[in-house]
């Protein structure tokens, strides 16, 4: 007699979307571990190559290909292992081609589960895939895995990739204030940081972690939620001089005038006869040095801060690990449309656990920083947002390193057979 | 009987000099830890208070106030814990006030040692003293410590502070290119990233240190050793492109064109009519944004570069702390007008030991970046300068961490009680 033949196990894919982060391949890694766990219930992952891209353009890597030794480096390796993507999805309507695109690659390589790891424009994406399928009676399991550096997800008391970008900043606002403390009697008085956030303050406002009781460092923060007001500014950083000999000045890219103008968009020319490619700080560095005669030094910190592996949250490298994993489980578990979520259960000692967000809850609604969060000057937070805050840089989880440098991982990625005709996403 | 008195012990002066750097700290804790341990020849160790400012106005720090804990601490700390200058002294006969005002000070506090920790110009400085007290028949031993990121004393293998700067910028590169190779196929291309470096280019030059066999990433250099030739750049940027789909471009803050005008300074004007503070990023990735037509991101490093004690290399750390202690060790032995040196024994395994130089020779002697460290096609290093780069960066030293952040000493300094009249050293 046979053996019972059991159904052939259905794939996944997963695909990484929009700006990387120090942490995004400990979701991957999340995800694939997960998978391998679950042989018996789950086929091959597939990585799309760039993103949705490579999902739209079926150029797939077969990460069973990948040795486990690597599965597991992806956790202490930053960027999007797999690459990632800029590229949105219209709606359903107006990018039907492309959707349907979609469900044949899915179709074509048996695809039972999609696994898309994003911020909220993949969120919408992901939600969009999974109505296609329902409509079409394709049987998938949609589920998001939330990234966000700019931690604006809603549902979700923080986003895997926010925490490492915060304790970067922290730790760089702590240790270049050390040294222009120590410049300020003679020459630097003000350091300025330009840090990202085009709309919300989140990365700003945790540069303010870098003072504490035991080392309070002259902080001046802009958020982008506050207009720009030149002469409280510059009080401001006069106030903080004048008190400690120096100050630090930390801004976020977004912040705008009156006017509503990005500050880091002042239309200078330079001898090239070039617009000048934006920045915030030299701009708010021109201002103090021209309103407070002092010398100023500033600092752009741009990928620095969503590439630093090395100085990564622990506390954020597990949650980024345990949203992929815990999106397998609940693919397992039946759920569709989903994403897994970061959910607090206490501020100090701080506990969290993994929960569950419908993408129809989730799909375009940002979560802004709550206006409490900052403090009644406009140019720091307040304790409220310190409780938030302080518990996602905990920990650190240092990357191996050969030769005095980190060893990230390297994936070259095996292509998966193509079966379809040719498609071009872009 | 009565004991036999002994002549009572001649106390030290220490003062920090120039920009400061991660490791300073470490030199600091050297010379104090070694001076505690020769407690039978040597008194206490005062701190010139923002460097030779705070000698000259005879504000001085008794380090002997300071917890052994808080100085094994210094080790871990970055920046200048009592406070650097900038504050140059002309020649003997054109600053003869001041000079003698040091010895003045010297005299009231009855200081037999001079440790002076800097870069060039402050060698300089500590020979002169050390020629005066001779001239003047003070019994003064004076002894240069060696520190600067600019790598750029004579008679030392290196200097201590580059290392640890050539280290945060290699790990740097490396990160922000796996970040870029992310996001190139739909977004980012080009990623510029400006260091330290006006007269020469050790740092950028360390930039190449990112990439490796194992992680081979296309990186353009700029060095200020190299006139800036805008076509042949744009050239071997979009060489890379073609090659590795994406490109890392280092510049150092001190590249000049044919014109010699410096990159950094292009006489661009802001909205508040201001000149704007000068950074060659923006220069060159508004070049790259004209010429190649991709998307180009930019990022400044500034102090964070020299402050980053968080990703401090283990051998500067070492080295910063052995040419403190030696330092007292040369004075105990009768030394005077000396420095302490970083010898080369062997490239690897790496081998080093401290070797004394006379201040005679490092001083107003500037050592250049040899020629043949740079390629033929002047973008990028030859084996030669990777040889001599690779055992700087090698090793970690993390510091001790407490809610997520470095915990640095906060050194505040008992003052030493003055007994001269007051003197305003600017």
């Amino acid at each position: 007699m046979p053996a019972k033949r059991s159904a052939p196990l259905r794939h996944a894919i997963y695909a990484q979307s929009g700006g990387v982060t120090a942490v995004i391949n400990a979701s991957a890694a999340g995800v694939i571990e997960a998978a391998r766990k679950a042989k018996t219930r789950i086929g091959k992952v597939y990585a799309g190559r760039n993103g949705i891209v490579g999902v739209l353009e079926e150029d797939l890597i077969d990460t069973s290909r990948i040795a486990a030794a690597d599965i597991a480096r992806l956790k202490q390796t930053p960027s999007g292992a797999f690459g990632s993507c800029r590229f949105k999805l219209k709606d359903l309507e107006q990018d039907r081609v492309r959707y349907q695109r979609l469900l044949e690659v899915f179709r074509a390589h048996d695809v039972g589960y999609f696994f898309y790891n994003g911020g909220g424009d993949s969120a919408d994406t992901c939600l969009k895939v999974a109505q296609l399928a329902q409509q079409s009676g394709y049987a998938l399991q949609a589920i998001h895995i939330p990234k966000t550096i700019d931690n604006d997800l809603p549902l979700t008391d923080t986003c895997p990739g926010f925490g490492s970008v915060a304790k970067y900043i922290a730790v760089s606002v702590r240790e270049a204030s050390f040294d222009v403390a120590s410049m300020a009697a003679t020459s630097t008085k003000v350091w300025v940081l330009e840090v990202m956030g085009r709309h919300a303050g989140w990365i700003a406002a945790a540069a303010a972690l870098a003072s504490d009781r035991a080392h309070p460092l002259p902080l001046v923060i802009l958020f982008p939620e506050v207009v720009f007001d030149a002469a409280a500014f510059i009080a401001e950083v006069k106030q903080k001089i004048k008190t400690f000999g120096y100050c630090s000045v930390v801004v976020s890219e977004g912040v705008k005038d009156a006017q509503g103008k990005f500050l880091a968009d002042q239309g200078s020319v330079d001898a090239f006869g070039h617009a000048q490619l934006g920045g915030a700080a030299p701009v708010v560095a021109g201002l103090i040095k021209n309103e407070v005669g002092c010398k100023v030094h500033w600092a752009v910190a741009d990928y620095l801060q969503r590439a630093a592996r090395h100085i990564a949250s622990k506390t954020d490298v597990e949650q980024a690990y345990a949203v992929g994993r815990a999106a397998v489980q609940f693919a397992l578990a039946g759920a569709n449309a989903v994403m897994p979520t970061i959910e607090r259960l206490a501020h100090a000692p701080y506990r969290w656990t993994v929960g569950q967000a419908p993408l129809q809850q989730v799909a375009n609604h940002e979560r802004k920083m709550p206006a409490h969060f900052i403090n009644a000057e406009g140019f720091g937070i307040t304790p409220a947002a310190r409780r938030y805050l302080a518990p996602l840089i905990q920990g650190e989880a240092y990357p191996p390193y050969a030769q005095g440098l980190p060893d990230y991982v390297f994936i070259r990625g095996q292509a998966v057979r193509k079966r379809l005709a040719q498609f071009s996403a872009r």
